[in-house]
């Protein structure tokens, strides 16, 4: 079982719907008005609510800031891609749940379509994971690969490569790969690439860390393929 | 005293000289030649050097990626900003000492030359801070203030802006402000604005966090100045 603690992750899996719950518990007291949204999405999928004392979810939660809400549920069940993608983001090398969870939020704020992790096993905690990324993870498919999926163009971002993104085509359908701070991308992966690409930075400072350095390549891709006839979104 | 747990920031603090050092403790069984650039670094400044017994460090160190590396040493003294700037951080609802840390490595790697966080106290653990910077806390000046340096135009990122960040001139001498996840900009820092502008980001997905929308704007900012002359640096 997995908790999503939290309104936002909790309402994001009820709404999703790709898991199997348990139960959603909320604080005593909290006034059903107040999480009306929680209390009809719980509804909608038949889970059981159950009001428990603070205390009690104080001592199920990992942290401090579930603000009344847990859900407990049976981990995501395999992703499945989407048939037609023309944007992909490959990560080699997320080594942190938090971590992999806030490439997640900002993927899908940038209209990636799926998310592939090259690694041999999954043991990040579900839970982690989608409270960290708001929620993206029970709507964005992440798989475990070895490769891009056909038909996209590999682009590997990496230090030192001669090209910089900004001089790169990301209009056509991508995977954009993004390697870990330790070894970067792996040589198998820098071999499938059509493209390695660098996102230019101050010589002599750190590195950008790998959700980072994920978030400005995906921005570029984005902003290579805005129309600026369409209304600016809402947006932080 | 603060913790800088660590070899890369327990040099950086070293080699930036702006710390008081009670001492660098090292873990017995290291070879002094694996770790020569601190040593000599520590020689140096005249900091004390101690061999410990690894369980020794477990206990100080707040985790357990310290890698056999240890400084012990007062706060940073008050930063100073530099004369002359054209490219300032302002950060308007940070809450939490990791996620200013990776804010400043991402802000040092696209050359911002300083960084306000607007706030009335510090309340965060340096060493949490210099760690997740990368070291790039002991260089870059970090300074508490309520409104931008003079003669620098404060640009805000905010939901909702109809301009987008794409389409502002940030070659000029900018502040570049960007708000908390819960609140987004206080009106405070909105009215002193002189622009504000939005990251387009998809309708309906989650909004960026506070350090990956710091990235993208940071990384827009250093893209709108690059040079395409310049030799590409060496990056991530």
């Amino acid at each position: 079982m997995e908790l999503l603690e939290g309104r936002i992750c909790a309402l994001a899996a009820l709404q999703a719907g790709r898991r199997k719950f348990e139960a959603l518990l909320v604080r005593q007291g909290i006034k059903d008005d107040s999480i009306r949204d929680l209390l009809d999405a719980a509804a909608a999928r038949g889970v059981t609510v159950r009001k428990v004392r603070e205390e009690a979810l104080d001592a199920q939660a990992h942290g401090k800031t579930h603000g009344g809400v847990l859900a407990i549920a049976e981990p995501l069940p395999p992703a499945v891609l989407p048939a037609t993608l023309d944007f992909v983001l490959f990560l080699d090398g997320v080594d942190d749940g938090r971590n992999l969870g806030y490439a997640l939020r900002t993927a899908e704020a940038f209209g990636v379509q799926a998310v592939i992790l090259r690694r041999r096993a999954w043991d990040f905690d579900g839970g982690d994971v989608s409270r960290a990324s708001s929620g993206a993870y029970e709507r964005l498919p992440v798989v475990i690969a070895d490769a891009a999926p056909q038909g996209l163009a590999l682009v590997g971002c990496m230090a030192g490569a001669s090209k910089t993104i900004y001089d790169e085509d990301l209009t056509r359908p991508i995977a954009l790969a993004i390697g870990g701070e330790k070894r970067g991308l792996s040589a198998a992966v820098r071999d499938q690439c059509v493209s390695r690409v660098t996102i230019p930075t101050k010589p002599g400072a750190p590195s950008l860390s790998l959700t980072h350095a994920a978030a400005v390549a995906m921005a570029e891709v984005a902003r290579q393929r805005r129309n600026p006839q369409l209304p600016t979104p809402k947006s932080q």
